[in-house]
């Protein structure tokens, strides 16, 4: 039975209960994942380079979706910050590379992001219906 | 019956299966559209003018809705991207006359978009339930 | 039973119909905040501090949910747009107190926002199931 009230996720190496925001948020069918950048136990990735950034993002993504019983297939929607227009063609590289032939919605813009070593920052929602057994 | 996976749209003039995104994706009840910007077949729409770039984005949008039985006023919420804070004036005209009196929800920050030609990315989640008929 | 048409909502002293954008917009068993800055009646609020705009802003946030039958619990996730990254630590502690454990998924970005008082605006989905009673 579908849970009335959201429900809050904290993936090993994504997030913990003391993190500013879990590592995505279930609300009925759809998974809400916090913006993804290019980091891991030891910090920033790849730092300069985009085309690798994206790559970890986008693996840090799955990592949590796969959380959720869910892949890449499942994301809906991605909204992408980047640093920087002049390494759009690198993300677009990484980007269809990660997500194959089944590429989500999206919108793309410049904005600078919190940390200034990150390059990309993905925000995804997934349809991830319960119901799908 | 309510598809278990999300399901990609191309719509004609709007995106092709070759594009990094699909014009929309369907999960549930929802709409995912990709960003819109003013563009047609010849390229960018009314260069240097954010009332009729915002006109040509929502047009688009209109289109890709249409071919998920929807309309603009299935549209639930708009994150809107404008390069330039001084042709806001521009912007909100051009939005309130596509809308008229049924306007979604929306957020509206200040970004640079992937090409400098544009100057409004409109990113929107429209609800078409196909409980609707 | 659900509405199959997206419900508009303006909240007194949020919005009024003349406005831009709604408060919220509800849509199945989501209801989608509009952008949420630090103001009042009287305009701005704590013009310079992003601690005080940003506990505005929720508040606002908070006050719009009550409209809906909601809480800051029922936040699934919210997209941040920050004006200044020098201020990002008065912002998550501001955020960390409204909260409190409940945090939602985010994602946080640098951007400029319509009005140049404004250092913070927030933007909010929120999962408030009718079926909840």
């Amino acid at each position: 039975m579908t849970a009335t009230r959201v429900e809050r996720l904290h993936v090993d190496g994504i997030t913990t209960p003391e993190s500013n925001f879990p590592s995505a948020s279930r609300a009925g069918d759809f998974v809400y994942v916090s913006g993804q950048v290019s980091e891991d136990a030891n910090g920033v990735v790849a730092p300069g380079d985009m085309g690798a950034q994206t790559t970890q993002a986008i693996a840090r993504l799955t990592t949590v979706l796969a959380a959720c019983n869910g892949t890449l297939a499942d994301v809906v929607s991605a909204t992408v910050f980047l640093t920087d227009v002049t390494l759009a063609a690198d993300f677009n590289a990484a980007w269809r590379s990660a997500f194959g032939d089944n590429r989500p919605s999206r919108a793309t813009v410049i904005a600078p992001l919190l940390a200034p070593e990150f390059l990309v920052e993905v925000q995804a929602v997934a349809y991830i219906p319960e119901a799908r057994g």
